[in-house]
C-alpha cells in the first residue's frame, strides 16, 4: 500500500456516502454532464478561497489570477468578479481573458516567446506587456509606433534570488524569463524616454511553495529589489507584481500554506518599504492556489481485474486529462494525488488497488497501490486537486481520446 | 555544454546549409505551411523504413502499424499502402483507421479500458478486439449477441517475462494489460464455445528497446508462450501478434536496432516452432520505429537573450507540441533530443545555447546547453525524431497555445 495525498478540506458526502461537489451528488453531476470523464469546479470554493486570501492580506494588495492554471471559460467569467486582474501567457489566453469580460487595463501578458502578432494584439487591446528582454522591448516599441498607440509596458525582472522550497524556481541565476536585474534600470529609462506608459515591475521568483516563511522572505526580497531598481531609475513603479508562489498540498505529509502568516509578513514588509515605493500598488499573481482545490476529476470504472494477485481498477479517464496526477509531467518520483471512490466517500478502505486509465501505456496510472473502499465496474473514482493544470495541461488527443467534459457548479 | 542525441541518418542540406526534408528546404516548407511551429513527415523515409524491415524479416511475417505513435490522417492514408494492418487503442483511433482506407479485417484494437460503445463499434465494423480481461470478454460476447454478429476476438496475453532493456515494460508481473497467461486457455475455450471467431494472441512485452539480442530473446519466449497456450487450448491460433519492442536512438550513445539480426533470429525461431503453430500467421506491431525518424519539428526563434552569461534562444514552439523532447513525459533524467539550426545544417557549432519554448514555465526547454552554430531571431530550429509521440502526445492547448501545423511531404 502507498499513501495518497490529503483530500482538500470542505469535501463531504451525503448519508449514502456519495461525494458532494458544490452540494450536488457526484453521480448526479456525471448524469447531467452526459458522460465521464468530467472535471467539476466548485464556484463556492473559489469564492471562499479568494475571501480567505483577502482576509489575510493587506487591504491594498491586488489579487491577479494567472489563468494558465485553468482557462475554462465559465470559470474565467466567474473569476472576473472575484479578482482584480488576469495574467495571461499567450495571445490565445489574451483573447479568452478579454472574452471573459475582464477589462483590458486589468490584463497583463508575461511569457518569454511573444510573437509580433501577440505584441500587436496586446497593445491594440490596451493590456500590459510584461517585457521579457531588451529585444522584445524594442519590438513592442516599434509595433506601438506603427500602430500610433502608447503601449502599457512593465518589465519582468529576473531576480537574483529564488523562492526556497518552491516546486518551480523562476529566479536565481540564468533564466529565460525576464531581464537580469542589472539591466533593468537602463531598459526602463529607455521605455520612459520612448514615451511608453511604464507600468512597473513583474517579479516572479518561483511557484508551488508551502512554507510561509520562505514565501514571506521572497516577498521581502522582491519589494527590496523593486525599491533598489526604482531608486536607480529615479521613478516610482506604478505597480509591483510580487508574483505568486503559494502552492497546495498534493502529497502525503504536505501542509497547506499558512496564509495568515504570509499576509502578516507582507503587511510588515510593505509598512517598512522604501519611500520610493510609497505610492506604488502591489499585486500577487496566483493560479494554482486559487483554483486547484475547487476541482474534482470524476472517471468511471470500466473494468476490474486481477493480475498476479494485484487488483486493477481500469477507468475511462487517464493521463490524457490528468498528466500531472499520473506523475508524468516533469516529475521525478511518482506519488499519489488524493483519490477516493465517489460513492463510498468517507468509508474505511477495504483493499489495496491500482487505479489506471484507459490508455494503452504503463504511464497511465492515476493511483498506485492505494487503499480504497471496494469499488466495481460502473462506480466513479474522484481525483482531487483537479482544478489547476488538469484539463488544459494534458495531451487530450493522445491515443485518439479527446477532451474531458468540464462543468462549473 | 551537454550533448544531444544523434541526428537520424538520411538528413542533409543544400549548398547554403539549409536542411532538406524530403528534398524540400526547411524554410520553404515553413513558408508553404503558412506558419511555425510545424511538424514535417518525410514519406520517402516511411517507405524506406518499411522496406528495411521487410528486407530483414521472414517473408511471411506481417507488419502492423501501431497508430498511437502518429495518427496524422495523411500519414495514416500513406501507411495503408505500406503495412498489413493497423493497431488501434481507442474508438477514436478505430474511426481514424477506418477513414484511412484500411480494411476493418486488418484492424485490431488493444487497450485496457474499452467502453461498451467502443466494443460495439469494433464488432460492428468487423475489426478484431484484443481482449484485456475476462470481464471485457464477457461484455464483448454479450454485445455481439445483442447485435447478432460473430465477433473477431483475440486474447491479449500478459506474458510472464518482460523485454530486457525496454523503455516501457508491458509484461513480467502484475500489469493492467492483458490476461495472465495461466487464465488464457480457459478464456479462449470460452470464446470458441460461445461461437466467437477466435483470432489468436496479442503478446506485447515492452517497447523502445535497442538491443537486438534482447528483442530476439523476447520474440523466442513469445512464440514459445503462444505454443504452450495453443497446446493447452488444443487449437491453432490464426495469428500471433508478437508485439513491437524496436526503439530508436534518441540520446547520446544510443545505437540503432540491428534489424537484420532481429530478422535472422526470428526466422530461426519460427523455423523451429512447435507444430501447433505450423499454420499460424505472425505479425510484428511497430509504431515509434516506423515513424519517429521521418518527422522533424520546425520552430522559429522569436528572441535571443542573455541571462547571467547564458544564451537563450526562445522559440515559438515548446512542450505543448514536444512534451517528450522537453523531458517532461515520464522521464527521470532530462536529455537532449537531436537538434540543429535548420539554416546552418552540418556547420560546426559556434556557441553553447539553451533552446526554450514560448511557454511561461521552466519545464519548457527543447535543448539544454547544446552546442550549435550561431542562430538569430527569425531562424528555424529543427528537432529530430519528431515523427512519433509528438503532436498527438503533447498538451496542445496548454497556456492558450494550440496545435502545431503538420505536413506530409
Amino acid at each position: 500500500m502507498k499513501p495518497h495525498g490529503p483530500i482538500p478540506p470542505g469535501f463531504r458526502a451525503d448519508a449514502s456516502h456519495m461525494l458532494l461537489i458544490g452540494g450536488d451528488r457526484a453521480e448526479a453531476l456525471a448524469d447531467v454532464s452526459g458522460d465521464t470523464p468530467l472535471f467539476v469546479y466548485d464556484s463556492a470554493m473559489l469564492t471562499a478561497r479568494v475571501a480567505e486570501w483577502r482576509a489575510a492580506m493587506p487591504a491594498d494588495v491586488q489579487l491577479h489570477y494567472a489563468m494558465k492554471a485553468n482557462p475554462y471559460a465559465p470559470l474565467l467569467a466567474f473569476m472576473v468578479r472575484l479578482v482584480d486582474g488576469f495574467d495571461v501567457a499567450s495571445g490565445g489566453e489574451l483573447k479568452a481573458a478579454l472574452a471573459s469580460g475582464m477589462p483590458a487595463g486589468d490584463i497583463s501578458f508575461a511569457g518569454p516567446g511573444k510573437r509580433d502578432r501577440e505584441l500587436e494584439a496586446t497593445i491594440t487591446a490596451g493590456a500590459t506587456l510584461n517585457l521579457e528582454s531588451v529585444g522584445e522591448a524594442e519590438r513592442a516599441l516599434s509595433i506601438a509606433g506603427h500602430l500610433g498607440l502608447t503601449p502599457s509596458l512593465a518589465v519582468r525582472v529576473n531576480p537574483d534570488f529564488d523562492l526556497k522550497g518552491s516546486g518551480m524556481k523562476m529566479g536565481g541565476g540564468a533564466k529565460p524569463f525576464g531581464v537580469d536585474a542589472t539591466e533593468v534600470p537602463a531598459l526602463v529609462r529607455r521605455l520612459i524616454d520612448a514615451g511608453a506608459d511604464w507600468q512597473g515591475f513583474h517579479i516572479f521568483a518561483g511557484s508551488q511553495a508551502l512554507d510561509a516563511a520562505a514565501i514571506a522572505d521572497t516577498q521581502a526580497q522582491t519589494v527590496a529589489l523593486a525599491a533598489r531598481l526604482a531608486n536607480e531609475i529615479g521613478a516610482m513603479p506604478p505597480l509591483v507584481n510580487l508574483g505568486g508562489g503559494m502552492g497546495v498540498p498534493y502529497f502525503p505529509g504536505d501542509k497547506p500554506v499558512d496564509v495568515i502568516a504570509v499576509g502578516a509578513a507582507l503587511a510588515e514588509t510593505l509598512a517598512a518599504r522604501d519611500p520610493v515605493l510609497a505610492k506604488s500598488h502591489f499585486a500577487m499573481e496566483l493560479g494554482r492556489w486559487l483554483v486547484a482545490e475547487a476541482g474534482v476529476y470524476l472517471t468511471r470504472i470500466v473494468d476490474r481485474k486481477t493480475s498476479h494477485g494485484e487488483t486493477f481498477l481500469v477507468t475511462d479517464g487517464g493521463l490524457h486529462h490528468q498528466l500531472a496526477a499520473s506523475g508524468n509531467f516533469g516529475t521525478v518520483i511518482r506519488r499519489n494525488y488524493p483519490i477516493a471512490v465517489a460513492g463510498a466517500f468517507g468509508r474505511e478502505p477495504d483493499e489495496t488497488v491500482s487505479v489506471v486509465g484507459c490508455l494503452c501505456t504503463p504511464l497511465d496510472r492515476l493511483g498506485d497501490q492505494v487503499a480504497l473502499p471496494r469499488a466495481d465496474v460502473g462506480d466513479l473514482i474522484a481525483i482531487f486537486l483537479a482544478g489547476a493544470y488538469g484539463a488544459s495541461a494534458s495531451p487530450a488527443t493522445f491515443l485518439g481520446q479527446g477532451p474531458a467534459r468540464e462543468m462549473l457548479v
